[in-house]
C-alpha cells in the first residue's frame, strides 16, 4: 500500500521545495494542492480519512505547508475539525518551513552549550514564524528568553509566545542593527530569526561580547542576520563565540523535515507541530 | 511501462478520494486535473492517446469523477469523441460515486433476495444520481421498480431511466418520511438513494411491513434515510426485513471502485459506466 | 533517490502528452504546474535546487513545455537566471514539442540525403516554431537553406535564424499552395514545418521535380502539409522522392524526446534546446 502524502498549500501553487521533501522522506506519492482555504480543507481530509479502513490510515498523512504561518495554522485547525473519530491521519504543520527551521535552530544551540535551564537567550527578529516558534521551544526548555522586534514593546508578543509554550519570555523593541548591544545584556545566546538579506546585528554588538557563548543566524542571503556569521559555520569560534549559520542550521532542518515526514506514516494520529517536531529532533539525537 | 491515470474532475480540485483509490486500485500514477470543462476534454485526452503505442495504450486510462453526475456524463461523451479509431483508452466515469454506489446497494439486494425479476422495489431519492442508476440497474434485471422524489409524479423521470436502463420504471411523488408507506404498497425491497443526513422514510412507514424483505439506504450521515437502520448493518434484520446501512454497502463499494480502476488496465476500449460496472462487481462474485 | 521531473508550462493545464513522456523517459514523479509565468518560476526552482545535496541534484531536473515556444523560451531563461552558482539542474525546453520534432525531421532527413553541408533546403512554414528549428540546425549543419512565410520577404526571420544557428539562411513568400513551385528552385530537400490541416504544397509543385530528393512533413492531419506524402511515410519513393510523413517523424520525435528526458538525469548542468537535442539523437545514432 502506497504512503500518500496530502500536501496542503495556501499558496497558488504548491511549493516544490515540500513536494521534493515529502519524497525524500519516505511519501510514494504526494497529492498536492494550491490555494487552500480553510473552508476546502474538509473535502479535501475526508477523501484522504474515508478511503482506507482504520488498520491502513496510517499509510495516509497531510502535510501543511505554504509561506504564510498563520494561514498554516488555521489550516491545521481546519484539518483536525475535519478528522472523525478514529477516522483521522497524521498531519504535519511546517509552513515556510518555520517549524522545522526553528527546531533546527534551537538543536544547533543545545548542542553548543548543554542544558537551556536558565540561560539567557536573545531571539532577534521574534515576531516571524522562526522567531516565534524558537522562542517558545528555548523558554518551553527553561531558558530565559528576550524576543525583540521592531515593534516590541507592550508585551503582547511575548505574551503570546508564553501562552503557546509557557515559560519565561520578556521582549525589547530592536530599533536598528547598530544598536543590537542594548538588548544584549546579559545574553548567553543570541539567535537572529530574521528574514533573508536583513541585518540585524552588527559585529560591533555582539563580538568578544563577555558572557556570549552562542550566535546563531537562519538567515543564509546576505548581507547575513548577525555580522561577522559566515553562513556555512557549524560552531566555528566566531568572536569568541560558537557562530551556527544558516546553511548549518539548513542541514539539520532537512534532516528534522525529512524524518518528520518518515515518522507521519507510523501511526495515524499524529500531530507535528513545533513542540512535537522538537521530539522528532530530540529523537533522532541531534 | 507505468500504468497511469489521467483523473478528469470538473470540481475546482480533483477529489482526494479518487485519487486515493486509483492508487488502491493499482494505478501506478495519477495524473489530477480539476476544472475540466467538455471543451478542455480534447487535448488532455490527446495527451494520454498520442503518446505511447497502440499495443501499449493499455498502460493508460482515464477516470472521469467530480461531484456532479450530469457534468461527468458530458465529460465522458467529450473523452469518447476525442478517442480515435484504435487510439482511445479504457475510461471509467464514477462522478460523486454514484455508479459504484449503485451497483453495491444493488448487489447487496440481489444477495439477500435472489434474483430480481418480477420483485417489486422502492428507490426513494430515485432522482439522485445514485437512485437513478440504481433504479435502472434494478430494473434491467427485471424488478418493477417505483422511484420517488418529492417532485414526482408527471413520469418524466421513470421515462429517463427507462430510456437509459429498460425494464419497468414507475414514479410516485414521496411528500415527507412520514408518508413514506403510501409509495410502500407491495414493496418487497426499499432503497434508499437520497442525500447524507435527510430521514426519507420513518420507521413507522417500513417496520413490520408485510411482504417487506429487504431495506438499504445509502446514507451514512446522521440521520440515516431510513429510520431503524443502522449505518453499519450488513444483514443483519430490523423490523423483518434484511437491512443493509451505508457503510456496509460502501465497503463494497469501495471494493468495486478499486477492483474496476484495476480492470481499466486490462485492455484500452473498456467504458465503464453503470451496467460495465455492475458487470464487473458479476465477475467478483460479490 | 527517486528521479523528480518539475514540469513548467505556461499553459492552463500541464500537458498531459509531456507528462506521460516523462514517465515513459524515466522520471519516477513528475512535479506539474501550469499556468506558469517567467516572475513565478523563480521560487518553483528554488524549491528544486535547494532541498536536495549538490552530489543529489542531478536526480532532480525540469521540463519546460506549454504550446508556445516564445514563452517556452521566456520560461527558460528565468530558469536559468533562478540557478545558483553549482545549485542548480538540468533543464529541457520542447514547448509543443518543437525542437524534438524539428530535431526528428532533420534526423530523417539526414539518413535519406547524408552529410547535409552544401545542400539546397526549403523550409515551408519557416516562421513557426518547428519551422526555425529545423531551419536552423539545417542550416548549422551546412545546408543552404531558404525558408518560406506568407509574409517573409523583408530578410527579418532568416535574420532571426541566422542570429541563433548560424549558417546559410534565406527567405522567400510564399502565396499559396499552388505556387510553391516558385520557392523549390534548385532544391534538393523540401520539409513542410506547416501546422495541422493545412496544405501549403501541392503535388504539381514537387512532383519528379528534377534535383528534389527529400519531402518531409510533419502535419499528420489531413489534408496534409504536401501533397502526395503519406503520414506514415518512412522513406517510401513518392514521385521520384524519399518521403517522411508526419508519424514516421514522430515516432523518431518520440524516441529521441524520451531518450532526452532520460538524460536530464545523468548530470545536473545540461541544457536541452534545439542544438543539444540534436547532439542527444546523433548520439542515439538515429
Amino acid at each position: 500500500m502506497k504512503k500518500l502524502l496530502l500536501q496542503l498549500d495556501g499558496s497558488t501553487r504548491p511549493s516544490v521545495f515540500d513536494r521534493v521533501v515529502a519524497f525524500d522522506g519516505g511519501a510514494d506519492e504526494v497529492m498536492s494542492y494550491g490555494g487552500v482555504t480553510p473552508d476546502s480543507v474538509r473535502d479535501l481530509v475526508h477523501g484522504a480519512i474515508f478511503t482506507r479502513g482504520p488498520k491502513d490510515l496510517r499509510h495516509t498523512a497531510i502535510f501543511i505547508g505554504g509561506t504564510d504561518m498563520a494561514a498554516g495554522e488555521r489550516l491545521l485547525a481546519a484539518v483536525q475539525q475535519a478528522f472523525f473519530g478514529p477516522m483521522r491521519v497524521s498531519v504535519m504543520l511546517d509552513a515556510n518551513g518555520s517549524n522545522t527551521t526553528a527546531v533546527a535552530a534551537v538543536a544547533k544551540i543545545g548542542q553548543a552549550i548543554g542544558p537551556l535551564a536558565g540561560r539567557r537567550v536573545v531571539v532577534t527578529a521574534g515576531s516571524g514564524p522562526v522567531g516565534t516558534r524558537a522562542a517558545g521551544l528555548l523558554a518551553k526548555a527553561g531558558a530565559e528568553v528576550t524576543v525583540t522586534s521592531r515593534r516590541a514593546g507592550d508585551g503582547a508578543l511575548a505574551a503570546r509566545i508564553r501562552e503557546r509554550f509557557g515559560g519565561a519570555v520578556g521582549e525589547l523593541p530592536l530599533a536598528g542593527a547598530a544598536r543590537a548591544a542594548e538588548v544584549l545584556d546579559g545574553a548567553e545566546v543570541l539567535l537572529n530569526a530574521g528574514p533573508a538579506g536583513v541585518c540585524l546585528v552588527e559585529r560591533g554588538a555582539w563580538a568578544d561580547r563577555q558572557g556570549l557563548r552562542v550566535v546563531g543566524d537562519v538567515n543564509a542571503v546576505p548581507p547575513v542576520g548577525i555580522e561577522g556569521v559566515e553562513a556555512t559555520d557549524d560552531g566555528a569560534t566566531r568572536h569568541g563565540a560558537a557562530a551556527f549559520g544558516a546553511l548549518a542550521i539548513g542541514k539539520l532542518k532537512m534532516k528534522i523535515h525529512k524524518a518528520c515526514v518518515a515518522r507521519l506514516f507510523d501511526r495515524n494520529d499524529l500531530v507535528l507541530d513545533a513542540e512535537t517536531i522538537a521530539g522528532v529532533a530530540d529523537e533522532l539525537g541531534v
